[in-house]
This record gives C-alpha cells, structure tokens and sequence, in this order.
C-alpha cells in the first residue's frame, strides 16, 4: 500500500490560518506583529528566501521589512542597524539571510540581535533555553518538522527517531528536541552522520526517520523498515533538461520506492519547505504576543 | 578476561598535575585563578561538596572563597552577590551549589552569573555555543566522560554511543557533545530514557555505554555486547550495615558481572566522580586565561 502523503503545503496553511486570528486578536489592542528581514548582496537563492519570507508575512497580516544592501557592506554598519532594529518597537522579529560575503561574520551577526527578536531560533542564548527546555524560540526548520509529525498523527513519543545530518541547521538542533520529555516529542533518538559506521543498520531500525544529509535520493526502499514514516530535509538540485531552469530539486529520499513500504512521508519540494516559513511567521507572532505583555 | 579499569582517580590526579603547570604560568605574569562557591543553607551533601571543591582548588595553587549564607536568604540577595563577583576582578569562576532553598529560582541564578565565569558550563548562552560548536565552558560532569574516554583510548569516534539517561546535567548536553565533528567525539549517539521501548535492544548495540539513568546496577553483563566500554555516571545510595555511614554508593551498571565482559568499565566511587572536580578545576583556570588576555 503507498504512503499517505504528509502535506506541508496544506499543514502549513493550516497553521498560518491560526496565526491569522492571533494576528487578529493582537490587532484588537492596536498591535501588528512586525518582521525586518535584511540582505547584504545579490545573492539569487537569498533573494527568492527574502522576497518569498515577505509575501508570507503581508498575506497574513505581518508588517515586514526588508533591507537591502550592497555587497560590501562594512560589518559595523550592519551591526549597527540590526542595534536600531532590537530598539524599533514595531518591530518583533529580526532575520539577516545568510549566507552574508565574507566581510560580515555569521556568529558576530547573530550575536548583535536581542534574543527576544531572535525568531529564526539561532542565538546561543535562546538554543541553550531551547537545551535546558525552557520557553523560547525554536529554530524554524526542526520546529516545522516536529509540527509536520504531530498534526500527521505521527507522534514520535516513544518511538525510535533515526536522524541522518548533524548539520547546525537541522540535525544538530533537531535531536534534544525530540529526545526532550515534552508533548510533541519524548522519543529515543538516535544521531547518524558522515563517520557512521554501519550507516544501513541505523536506519533500518527508524520508526520515524529524518533525512537530512543532502544527498539526492540516498535513501532506498530497501533501507527501511515496512511502516517507516519519513521527514526528508534533503533539497538537492539534479539536471532535468525537461524543466525551464534546467533542473529539479529532490530530496535525500528515492521518494519513488520509499513511498511503496513507508507508513507516511514527505514530498519534496511541499514538505518540509513550506513549513519552516509558517514557523517563522509563527514564531514572529509568538515574539509579538510576549512583547506586547511585558 | 577481566575488563581494563578507568581509574577516574588516576587520570584526575593527571589533570590537576597539567592544571598546576599551567597555574604557574599565570603566576609569573602576577595572575592566579580565583573560583567563588556560594552555598545557601545547610544541605550536608552540598556542605561536603562545596569543601571537596575548595579543598581541590587549594591543592593546586587556585584561590577559592567560600560563601555560606542561611537558608531563608532571600533571593534578591544572592543576586546582588553574585552581581558582585561578577565584577570582582580576582575571581574567575563562580558557582552556586545546587540544590537551592525554594525560594531562590536555580534558572535565575544561573541566569546571573556572567557567561564568562561561568564555570559550570550551565549558562544558556554556553550551552548554546556548545551545541553550535564554538569554543566555549562545557558542563564538567559531560566533559569528564569525555576526557576518561580519550585519555583511556577509547576515542568515541565513528563508534556507537548509547546514552542510557536525558538528564539536565548528563544525557542531555552529553549528546551533542559528543556527536559534534570534533576530536575526542564524532560518535555515533543514541539517546534512551524512560519512554524508550526495548532499552535492551539499545544497550546491547553500544560500542560505548553511558549509564546516567539513576538506577542502581540496573545493567548486567547479559544485556551488553562484549567488548563494549561503560562510563557509569549512576551515584545510587544502597543500604549496607557493613559500613559506618549504614550505606555505600552503587553505580547503574552491576561492576561485577559487567566488568567480566566489557572491554573497559569505570568504577563507582573512583570513576566519573573525581573527574568533575578536575574539570571544574579545568574550566576555572581557563577562565582565569581567558580574562587575562582580554
């Protein structure tokens, strides 16, 4: 029997509709939840992310704010802004796309924005409460994950999580989160990577495994166990002469012959995609809703 | 054949002995490592910990001071004194014996002390460069476990860790430790605890066994492969008349019939316990290095 299909598209419109009526609700007491987003250079890729985050963000009532600069913009100068912008009251949610040219330094970046700004979940303050399972941001891409396993009736609580990648963005984070004692997650986890020995045996094992490797289509049918349900991260660009850009994305996943024996799994692209821009929208409303209280 | 034996005392009394070389390097610059323990009310385990701790320090050429204070002190008073050391310019590290009165919040008094003399490694904004992988204090208890499987020569890298336990002060930082690409980790990590289904199935995969789970001499030698290395981080108190105090300290692993299959195995007391110390010990003086060069 074929996978049932985890819709990201549709879960992440579901969770954007439910932002709507806090946006709402905040907006009764004359508050709009404010995003600034800043771009240093032209980079394509950046643009798309920037413009895509902002179109989201206007469709469901978020102000949003976007700075461009040159290239060669002076690190101070860009410090100095993000500065302004933790001042700015109509603004709750603070993002600089990375990657920025090499002058500006990712850490000194997300170091200069107040962690209460910090809605893409990156400052060490707010990923040491996230550790110590405390309230605060989580980063956007597990969190959408974590979110796609719950309201798909996948609850990994008790279950045996196989996570491939120990990148800073997905793996990394992703792996306290699920093997925290909370709603949502309470799962044995287990972390593979490049220096994995035995790669096949790990994720044989997987009730739920996350892909997330960037290795186009390595994950074979044969791989898995019957009734696996996957969460494939992979964005992975393969030639296809047939499309207009000349090629595709696929994930880390053979979706094709995954999908005859697994349980559940995510298409790529409309899987987890969508879902971590719902979740910094929601994490920038959240951040309007705390600082709208104190 | 009998399991090689991590002498824990042995390989802490190696550290110290590299720690005083290094005390005396700052001594000739006029520099001497200062490490402020506070304990707030009459807890006899933490009045016997906080002496270890300055006894240890004093050892070694590292001026300790020693607050105590009764147990009704109110909150905003250890506040202000830990604001105090923060500033003072002879002390490098601070630590609070916990458990606290209940009064005093342990998150705000962690919150308190300056990240930069914060030598528990408990500071979220540390915990957080930890898992991003940036230079930082790591929690000394998961620190140890790492420094006795390095310096046994049991190198975790490419080999299968299982941590038996998601504890705030174990498991949970451990993880990430030690699936960072790093030296001295690069394992692969696989977290249990007490929502795991089949916990034997898990043990019985480890190359390397973390028991922190709190359960005395709850693994036996049935359950683990031969060959495997074991950290017991188990402190567990059993009732013995043999002894004065009418009990003695148990790890989570059964030593005796454990020891006859593993390939190495540390004893409980004389395994993971004199290494915390040692660490603290570790993080002070390179705290004390720090500050001196910025």
């Amino acid at each position: 029997m074929p996978a049932e299909i985890i819709d990201g598209k549709k879960i992440s419109s579901d969770i954007k509709e439910s932002l709507k009526e806090r946006i709402e609700a905040l907006g009764r007491s004359g508050k709009v939840p404010g995003l600034a987003a800043i771009l240093v250079g032209d980079n394509p890729a950046s643009q798309v992310y920037v413009n895509m985050k902002a179109k989201a963000c206007e469709k469901i009532g978020i102000n949003s704010e976007v700075y461009k600069y040159p290239r060669d913009l002076p690190e101070p100068e860009l410090i100095k802004k993000i500065d302004e912008l933790n001042e700015k009251k109509t603004i709750h949610g603070i993002l600089v796309q990375f990657p920025t040219p090499e002058q500006i330094s990712e850490e000194k970046v997300i170091l200069a924005i107040d962690p209460k700004k910090d809605v893409d979940g990156f400052h060490p303050f707010n990923v040491g409460m996230m550790l110590a399972g405390k309230p605060t941001f989580l980063p956007c891409t597990p969190l959408g994950i974590m979110e796609l396993l719950s309201r798909s009736g996948n609850d990994p609580s008790g279950k045996h999580v196989v996570i491939l990648g120990r990148g800073s963005l997905v793996g990394r984070p992703l792996a306290p989160m699920l093997y925290q004692k909370t709603k949502g997650a309470n799962a044995t986890v287990t972390v593979c990577h490049t220096a994995t020995k035995n790669l096949v045996s790990f994720i044989q094992q997987a009730d739920i495994l996350i892909a997330a490797m960037g290795r186009a289509k390595f994950v074979t049918a044969d791989m898995v166990k019957p009734g696996v349900v996957v969460i494939d991260v992979g964005t992975n660009r393969v030639e296809d002469p047939s499309t207009k850009s000349g090629y595709r994305l696929v994930g880390d996943v053979n979706f094709d012959s995954v999908s005859q024996v697994a349980k559940a799994i995510t298409p790529v692209p409309g899987g987890v995609g969508p879902m971590t821009i719902a979740m910094l929208l929601s994490n920038t409303v959240k951040a309007c809703e705390m600082q709208s209280t104190t």
